[in-house]
């Protein structure tokens, strides 16, 4: 039976994440975007990169990993593009902080394309590729994932990240269309998932450094986890650590800290972000009108059997929002525990 | 035992190509454009999109389905974006134009996206994603493909194509690496090749509509290319489309014209280009040599049982061309008849 897991309110969740940090010594202004892009990555059933992260970031701050107060700087600037030097602080701010950028120059230029480095962990990418929607922008986001969990096609070293891309576009009826996906068949997270309930992982996830198929999640640190469609999959998680990472001066390949084994040394994240002004293509209304068009087409696709519904990207993102919005956000008890034993640690009050 | 495949020069092949364009009423200078740009295909080992599509390219330009003397030109202009309308021409014309356009404003804005619309085939995506980098510039393509081949992901009518993407960055002293990529675990290319040869497809290429895998290439009407990594290929797809379709106001869904089947109807096809400028970000050498230790980095890896060597993409390309420049093009015999009857049909000398 699976464990209940209480509602929150995105209110209350929002209100301990920010005092947590405020805990920390990050300033206030500070804690209010980071609990704000938290919480709605929690609000998004993001549920492995919202407030599950905040003990890992909490450990890295106090820990010295992550600097709660830095000067964030342009260090290239052009019309249309800006390099963002992070100064290790959380990605969240970085992130925002670029994004809102990239919107600001697209505004100007019909697009914009905004690096980060010395950037952390930022959570989900869609809470970021979102973020122009709401101006009548496409927004874009990548970024060399935390940790290497992939070698590159035919080899067995772990030189390659999960690399994930998030591309968001609005509707006008419907809800946007967002794809949110690592270059690999599963994320590490559903293989930690698998090995937490004693499930067997299906083959294609994992593989050996034999070739074998890896299919125990007990046994994943004998192999690597498998990109989508080979080679193909290999040069997409290539192509955007060098986007996101290298063209930054961000950690690639053997650099990429795994910031979940290690508290302390400095991970120079890069992320990109790409804002696209729908109104230097289209008549914006018409644009929306068109992608409710795709969306209702392909709804109206005949299925395979034992399909109920085709789905579009983003479709349960934004059901999700919806229901957590109105109902509060699921937190599983033994998580609960963890979090109250934060707030001791803090010495603030518990959720 | 393959059929032999004797060599032509470069050279020789661009001026029957352009020969042949002349003789449809294609005003000279865009014959030779479109003729460098379709040998540079075949030089780069794209045999699938170079000459192999001319007999098509005129049938369609002798049937009115192409216009022969395009006027092409902006619908939009901002700093960083443009929207060029292809009035129905070539898709090398109208996609070199775009390109170039992208790199000039790149040059002044950092980054340039360029869509474009009434635009039809235009060969391999590497070709427009490769020409941005002489100017130390990043390149990105994607289009809409020119037949749909993939339903949405639990569907089973055919509302997606195979949508292509490449990118293209420059190296220092290695060959730049260049992913080219259809988002469907084999391009429908390569079921034609299977059928040819009589040959059994792997299980996961393509599922017929009852959900079963398909292998026997010759029942190929009876399903459907399947997208890498399931729902993550699907997405990827869409997403492709919408940017490069419906932004543009070009086809996408069932608009699209199965420009194999029907040589009349105008296919509106879509592209998009991208043009990042490195020294917007860093130091061209310093990224360049950056590249070099991806390269090294990658190649370093040590190798599953029985891989000789790690490949990066666009490594291939990169020797098949210079192979091809000193050597020649090889031409399959059955299809140097082809082109021979052409030249007839046409015309002019055969090659």
């Amino acid at each position: 039976m699976p464990e209940i897991a209480p509602r929150v309110s995105s209110t209350a969740l929002q209100a301990f994440i920010s005092k947590c940090l405020e805990a920390t010594g990050m300033p206030w202004a500070d804690t209010q975007t980071v609990a704000a892009l938290m919480t709605q990555a929690d609000l998004m059933g993001q549920d492995a990169h919202g407030v599950f992260r905040l003990p890992m970031y909490t450990r890295r701050i106090r820990a010295g990993g992550i600097n709660v107060t830095p000067k964030i700087s342009r260090v290239q600037d052009r019309t249309a593009t800006a390099l963002v030097d992070g100064d290790n602080g959380l990605g969240h701010l970085v992130m925002y902080h670029a994004t809102q950028l990239a919107m600001e120059k697209a505004e100007k230029s019909g697009v914009a394309w905004v690096g980060a480095r010395h950037s952390n962990h930022a959570g989900p990418a869609s809470l970021y590729a979102m973020m122009p929607l709401k101006k009548d922008m496409i927004g874009l986001y990548i970024a060399v994932g935390s940790a290497n969990h992939l070698p590159p096609w035919g080899g067995t070293e772990m030189l390659l990240s999960t690399n994930p891309i998030s591309v968001a576009v609005p509707a006008m009826n419907r809800p946007p269309i967002v794809p949110d996906m690592v270059t690999t068949v599963a994320a590490y997270g559903k293989v930690k998932t698998a090995a937490q309930r004693g499930e067997t992982m299906p083959e294609g996830w994992m593989m050996d450094r034999s070739g074998a198929p890896l299919t125990d999640p007990a046994r994943a640190a004998e192999g690597f986890l498998l990109p989508i469609g080979g080679p193909k999959g290999y040069g997409l998680s290539l192509i955007f650590g060098v986007l996101a990472g290298t063209l930054n001066g961000a950690a690639f390949g053997r650099e990429v800290v795994d910031f979940n084994a290690d508290s302390t040394s400095v991970t120079n994240t890069g992320h990109l972000v790409l804002a696209l002004d729908i109104k230097a293509f289209a008549d914006p209304d018409v644009f929306r009108t068109g992608i409710d068009a795709v969306w209702d087409e392909m709804k109206s696709s005949p299925r395979l059997p034992g399909v109920e519904e085709i789905r579009l990207p983003g479709e349960r993102l934004h059901r999700v929002t919806a229901e957590r919005s109105a109902n509060g956000i699921p937190l599983p008890v033994p998580f609960r525990r963890q979090l109250a034993k934060l707030a001791a640690e803090l010495e603030i009050d518990p959720l």
